[in-house]
């Protein structure tokens, strides 16, 4: 039986189970990813394994969040990254050197290697044909360790491109279409692997768009074959020993299969507040634009910048559009200087920012009280732009300069003739914002900032587990609850005792100090207990605060694995009556631990009531191993 | 007798008044600017004095300062400014067009013309022979509705250049050089008047980096003649009309003299924490550098940003240096963007910002703890930067750009050979970033964001005020204590209500919640009442919670303006030791406040404590008119 793209990678770098959907498989990492505001946390945690140099082929630690730096926390986490970074062979992409995903597809990214990102828009990389997985910054510490990355075997979804895009039509518009139809929770547990004779018709910038989305399918990662464009790809920037070429086997199978054609799309647009909330552009053309937003790592490419610019090209931005436009990587930026394209967009009256994602992630650019904002971007939940009344509809790079020079969301189609870019011949190559990692790390001083702190360890589980309830939530309490995630707060991910003095504040002011003042103890919560993004600080904090358990009567998926990660039981109720019975301050205890642990049925003593709870802990064994080791960490540290 | 250049303009606009040093004067104002951090206030200051077209020659409203936008606050107040400026009668100049006193000089100043700015570094326009002065916002309100502006005849300085610069000197030095001789108080009460040979060997950027760290020397403003060269700069921006010849006559008299030998400069730097700590940079030379900022509103012209490029073209910045640069307009930065300079600056590695203050005013590239950054700025203030522990070095763009390369803070002529910046014969000219006010300003509508309350009106003198003592500070408060300005509430300038939460709070962190329970009252300072900064807002928030008089050992000068200005009394003990014997919340009396005003001495009863305080009012009779009236805005209501 032929395999699948998808398969052929896994196969190759299969260490543990079977490729079977649903079980789970431990695959070895040959990259490594980080971005800053999941960077800092990630290199604490891999100092703590204790290991003198990364055993990946290539790591790269990216700075593009924090970039604002409203204080010294920011410069503060950059130092830190960039002296880690050096000592233990890790690639540094200085500020202003661009988002990470962009520039990985330009100079890191290998066609059939895997790629661990501490970010959720790690998929980008399918777009030259790796298997490009984003998660949490201890499991990219660990993959850096040369620990196996595991992960439930997706079912691979065969996307089957027919036919050619009109004029005008782009690969933002394909990913909408996808969204439209399959909604943000239509790829959970999926690879979408695009294949058919519409692939050879994208370019990989046009590709990337289209993975780099995929996270918002909530799919494990998508990937194109990486053909003849690749290659061509790769040899413009200089690489072109990194190709090999990946197809399917003409008799591959896949688990489902999706077909597109796209001769048949038309430009549509996310409407405010979900991707997958998607209409035709000619519904909404009456609509007033007050910002437009062009870049992010999903359309901020050199050819997406090339369309932009012809499009501003001697116009002016109207009168009331605030137009703002961040190239992806410093190789973009530095291209459209050169060859005229920026100042034709500055001329147009373009506000050019930094190669970072900054609006993207409510980073600065957060339009007036009730705006309309149009973007590139990936995602326009409510509130991400920073203000909570803007309407955020996701677009193309064409509908948003056809909109910034008419002030309505404009069909980009009405305003010119159609035109070509060409894929450059060779981009300019010019990595002097890249640090490479020191001969001898030995050498190299880690400097960290007093904002950066040690985070807190998990430890071994104990056998009599003891304490109070320190509080109680309701039902669906998101990550956002548990350790809220703003323009605030986000200069303090690597200061866990400081962002600990938020957790769960907004659902319960007084639960810091109540975990405080009695060491530690136990949270109980209703269903849903964690949905949201996969922050791990989310576990870190109540880990600092000395959460042993949370008793829910369900847990969101990643959340659940970040509590076991760091050594927090996640228990759910088996009766969900017993849930109204706990009050706040009750003294619970948990005898024979280690042994109950192992069975997955878990006696929990209320001694305040004197009652009794059964509660499941329904996880792997490798998972019940890390419970009981205190840890993914201190597993990991054990292995090695 | 002849007459010098500032003597002629102020003869020319003088209302009120004679030219005698340290006399009222009244002069009529021909130009305003605002930018938005002052800018939103002053507007809706304007607004209260009910006028529907501003009654000026030019009026411009820049955004230069709040363009982060960490939430909505910052687009709300620039929709507010865009749509009040253009009911009104005003230019607006929209986000990334640039920093105003950049902008102003190259589209808008006039040799000869008055500008009165709320913005203290408004005497930039002095490089092309405007008398440009600093100014509250109610006053720039008052002078956009025709009002004068009243001011101390100042002191006229001549200062004599001689000779001329050597290589790799730079205006920058020369400015430096008089803060070394005079300090930051040497300017208090003078206009620095610049002629002599030397003055011909300096370009109009040369002069405005001059005349904009004249603030720096705490003085009034400076200026520059009206020459060839400023004909040149005119008509190379296509402004050839807007030119008059200004020069001194022969026999002109100067109340003081400096003589200064441009040849015998050498390269100087600012060292942490004042513009006047001076030393050469040959006594530097092994000082690392952490950050290099470049740009602002002293040094970020056209010729500025060439010669760093060309410093820069082909080189890499230090692997250790983080260097940013922001163009002072969308002029510089669009000329920058088609010859190429742009591209060898983001090719070295450096991180292009927008057009606007940024770093400059602590928003933004804050420096990592106790780093060492050398800013092309005008202020190194200690904490300005957003990093308390932060060394920040003014330098000229030369030393920036040399010591960007580096690493360390270095003299240019030790890096390469001099070279030649020629001033463009025609500067790009596209305003398309600048608003023109509606022709029918009627039909406009003033947008305003919930951000934008209402500020506070102060009502007319009652006969009998009568409240209780709400705190009692010691000296030298200065209008950091009063209302603290930080990335934090800069974005609530337009706010007052929400302001007013953090009055005083650094000395007093009940003083808004005592106003409020007791319906405002009294403020008891000690000496130097309200030192530091302009700042309006210091008495606005005052004037909200209900502050009718401050009684102090005395006052800095410019607060106690700026509490006239808002009709609260600002009265100075004249026996010191009545300042011992009042207590929180005693209850205190003026009777017969209206007449008493009109003597300057003022009793006030202290009914809690039986006793009777002797209070100097020492204001001219138009200050008590306006206390009388309450405020100027009051007072100019009536006189429209």
């Amino acid at each position: 039986m032929g395999l699948n793209v998808a398969q052929k990678i896994i196969k190759n770098h299969i260490v543990k189970g079977e490729m079977v959907a649903g079980q789970e498989i431990a695959i070895k990492i040959d990259q490594t990813l980080t971005q800053d505001s999941t960077g800092t946390m990630a290199y604490l945690q891999f100092e703590a394994l204790g290991i003198d140099k990364v055993k990946t082929k290539r790591s790269v630690a990216y700075i593009d969040h924090n970039i604002l730096q409203s204080g010294p926390e920011n410069a503060d986490d950059h130092l830190y990254i960039q002296t880690v970074a050096k000592k233990h062979g890790i690639y540094f992409s200085k500020p202003g050197n661009g988002i990470c995903h962009q520039v990985n597809l330009e100079r890191f990214g290998v066609p059939g290697d895997t790629l661990l990102g501490s970010d959720s828009h790690t998929p980008t990389g399918g777009g030259i044909g790796m298997l490009a997985i984003g998660a949490g910054g201890l499991d990219v510490a660990v993959a850096m360790g040369g620990g196996e990355y595991y992960i439930n075997m997706p079912k691979i979804v065969k996307v089957n491109l027919k036919g050619k895009l009109k004029e005008w039509i782009s690969a933002k518009d394909i990913i909408l279409e996808l969204l439209r139809r399959l909604t943000v929770k239509g790829g959970v547990g999926r690879i979408f692997e695009y294949c058919g004779e519409g692939v050879k018709t994208l370019s990989v910038p046009q590709r990337a768009t289209i993975t780099n989305m995929g996270a918002e399918l909530g799919a494990t990662t998508s990937i194109f074959p990486s053909d003849e464009l690749t290659y061509e790809f790769l040899k413009a920037q200089g690489r072109e020993e990194d190709f090999i070429e990946l197809k399917a086997d003409d008799d591959a199978v896949y688990d489902e299969e999706v077909e597109l054609d796209l001769s048949q799309l038309e430009p549509i647009v996310a409407c405010p507040h979900s991707p997958d909330n998607v209409v035709a552009v000619s519904f909404l053309k009456d609509i007033k634009v007050d910002q437009v937003c062009i870049g992010s790592c999903t359309n901020s490419s050199y050819a997406d910048m090339m369309k932009v610019a012809k499009i501003l090209e001697g116009k002016t931005v109207n009168e009331k559009v605030s137009l703002v436009i961040a190239p992806g990587s410093k190789q973009v930026l530095n291209m459209l200087a050169k060859n005229g394209a920026l100042a034709a967009m500055i001329a147009a009256g373009a506000r050019i920012l930094e190669s970072a994602c900054g609006p993207c992630i409510g980073m600065g650019q957060s339009p007036a009280t009730d705006a309309v904002s149009l973007r590139t971007f990936n995602r326009n939940f409510e509130g991400r732009s920073g203000t909570t009344s803007a309407k955020v509809y996701i677009v193309s790079p064409e509908i948003a300069a056809a909109s910034a020079l008419t002030g309505y969301i404009t069909d980009p189609r009405e305003l010119r003739e159609a035109f070509d870019i060409e894929m450059p011949k060779d981009f300019l190559i010019n990595d002097n914002l890249i640090v490479p990692p020191a001969a001898d790390g030995e050498k190299v001083e880690v400097v960290r900032g007093p904002n950066i702190k040690p985070f807190p360890k998990a430890k071994a589980l104990e056998n009599e587990v003891t304490g109070k309830v320190l509080t109680k939530v309701g039902d669906n309490i998101t990550t956002d609850h548990i350790m809220p995630s703003n323009a605030k707060l986000l200069p303090y991910r690597s200061n866990i005792p400081y962002l600990s003095e938020y957790c769960l504040t907004p659902s319960d002011k007084d639960f810091p100090r109540k975990a405080k003042e009695n060491n530690g103890g136990f949270i109980v919560g209703g269903s849903n207990y964690g949905q949201g993004s996969s922050r791990e600080h989310a576990a870190l904090a109540p880990l600092y605060l000395g959460i042993k358990a949370v008793l829910a009567k369900s847990f969101a998926r990643i959340h659940m694995a970040n509590l076991i990660n760091n050594g927090i039981m996640p228990l759910v109720f088996k009766n969900l009556e017993d849930y109204d019975k706990i009050d706040i301050l009750d003294e619970l205890l948990i005898e024979n631990a280690v042994e109950q642990v192992g069975t997955g049925v878990i006696i929990v003593r209320n001694k305040s009531k004197n009652e009794e709870y059964q509660m499941i802990l329904n996880i792997t064994d490798r998972q019940k191993d890390m419970i009981k080791a205190g840890g993914l960490l201190n597993m990991s540290k054990a292995n090695n």
